[in-house]
């Protein structure tokens, strides 16, 4: 953990996601005003995105760990020794920063406060695409920590910028996220009822990410192992 | 303060605004002449300035503090000690230099020099965005300087790039910049009358964020503080 | 060679082409779902691909060294003893890899898994922009790793990121990709009839490369050597 | 200078600057084939270039300094000391390999190799263009060696991507690309007439940026002026 005493990780944990669903909708309200070419909508949704996570994961990382998602902090439960009342302080500072951003978003728009939306984001394919995009967002957040932690914001940046266009689903990868965009009728919206699907993806995605990790990252165990294995080379 | 002598720091605050305004203008100007649609205008516009703020940012940094923005200025002022002369003469600096950039922005485009903008940006829900854009920024930069002093260059050029975006107003944030911008009738501009409401929601943001800042980033008081509070976790 | 026994960094040589694939197919898919215009379509291709290979190799090139690319490993085993064996193997996983990603990425998109593309890419100018593609990756990878090494993955993504659009063929520069690329009828395809002459440019690059690299690159032989040659500047 | 024989230098300022140019006018053809939105196709020359300029200026740096451009050529004989013989060694490689670059993209896109630009550019405006954005150029290049030479290659790639757009002109800001541009009739093209006004331009630009850093960037001459200069702030 970090030195911060937990009010202000807790703090961090809610501006950071706040601010994080208030550039996810946001972005998404003022692109589809803009355009109505739904692929440079999302192009502006991806850039505002990946160039605001760089930013939250670098600034608040050293306070909160910047985790912003319940299934990185569950990751983080089960690997590095966060405590359960602290993941589970986590994870509701998480959900309730995330409704606040979406709230932001609307009143910066002149948007009614509380929408649902009605947005359908559900079936095999979908889920199968946000498996696949939670997986890959909790394994490159492991092997960046392990190889070039400093990196791990640009990292993450990216990968969602990657990820907003090669899964089906547009990579939410993240519960807090979906349920304050589970409360917006706009360009970035998922019907309420679509996030159990969702949920239970992303965290199938975040511990098949933990057990690949698990294996492709450890330590070689010693030397003579090593040498064993490079004659099979 | 840098080792540099105000003469010096002055001409680097007036020269990096100036070429900051000339990008938003210049940039503005350009895609509305290229294209129709106002999304593509505005990713052009936001990919132009995040990419110059990186730059201006890193090259005269180390001369003036490349404030570039009287609010940063003020809150620089407020906790880093610069002095009030040299508080106004940055603002100063950073005016002229904005107005400067306009003027450049005109000549390279055959405009007439002088303008007013028509454009109509007030309201509750503009300043609220300015409010936002703007504690968001100097947000950033506190943590930046805290944290990771040599990558705030790319902080506040990436917060720019998304804050173009999720906030209604396309994230002004500068007193400066916004006098510079209501001296122009084209893509970038703002009403003249609608100045005041866009500064003082900007200095309003700013002292919210100085005023986070003071307590999320404090150092941790002492060690036992520490211990006491990570049981609770 | 990295420390990591073969079985993982063949793992990391198949789950890198895997989803390096998964992104330039599954993108190229939703972009042509979204817009009309093909321009913006491979400019979302573009940001995708380039973003996830900086992730890509920053977080597998400790495991494998990230080749993702049988024309890498090949020069790699010409200049820097992979041994034959691994060279085999190293292939295969890319191979097997990238046809994984095609899979994944039209089970995400609800697509037939099967595919065979009827996309033409072929004739002396496409092949000349392979070899183009080629050498330029392949002089890149060498280059940074002689004077850079831990700027490689911004180095390959953004060289990735020019060549999609310099040259003619969108620079596929990678065998196991373009294997992989055949087997989908979307955006990103490439008949399998036009494999063989993508194939052989992309190897005829990449050891043009390699010969000039072995020269370009190479140490300066004595100081005598130098000083003599300064006069002649 | 650099520790590597001039003709390795030369070599490395023909290559860098034929893949300068075949990414300019190759991106620019690409583009203008794909859209017929010109903001778009200006955007997709923009990225491209953008991105090669970082590539190349990294990999090549290091063997000859990476100028790939007359002006900075020059300004680095006047004020760093390249030898008469080698700056006009540099400059013949610069424009031979520009315009082998344009050829190469010719050859690429299946176009006539030689060719002769009717693109207008010319005018006060277009020269007052010319000369900001050299000036910014030379200006960025001094700044950034003076204070973190690491970060030069992204300086240069962030300015042009943002001077494409804030200059009226897209920033040719380049002579043996000018030139180079000059031999091809698409996009990216300049007709041979209007070299001479962008040519001066650019020396001018130059100069002036060379004037300003020698007064903007230079050390505090002794602890002493400095102290005096501090309570005048």
């Amino acid at each position: 953990m970090t030195s911060f005493p937990l009010s202000r990780r807790l703090a961090s944990e809610a501006l950071g996601t706040a601010f994080l669903v208030a550039t996810v909708v946001g972005s998404g309200i003022m692109a589809d005003r803009l355009t109505t070419d739904t692929a440079l909508a999302l192009l502006a949704n991806t850039l505002a995105t990946g160039a605001v996570l760089v930013v939250l994961i670098t600034v608040l990382g050293p306070i909160s760990g910047a985790h912003f998602n319940p299934v990185v902090s569950l990751v983080f439960a089960l690997r590095r020794g966060l405590t359960l009342i602290s993941t589970l302080a986590y994870i509701a500072a998480q959900i309730l920063g995330g409704i606040a951003g979406t709230l932001l978003a609307h009143a910066m728009f002149e948007l009614p406060l509380l929408q649902g939306s009605t947005t359908i984001r559900t079936g095999g394919a979908q889920w199968l695409a946000e498996v696949t995009a939670t997986f890959g967002l909790i394994f490159v957040i492991f092997a960046g920590l392990r190889f070039r932690s400093e990196a791990v914001p640009w990292l993450v940046g990216l990968y969602i910028t990657a990820a907003y266009w090669f899964t089906a689903s547009t990579s939410f990868a993240n519960p807090a996220v979906a349920i304050a965009r589970s409360l917006t009728n706009t360009f970035a919206g998922i019907r309420p009822v679509d996030l159990p699907g969702f949920i239970v993806a992303e965290v199938l995605g975040a511990l098949l990410a933990l057990m690949l990790a698990s294996w492709l990252l450890m330590e070689a165990r010693n030397p003579q192992t090593l040498t064993e294995t490079e004659p099979a080379a």
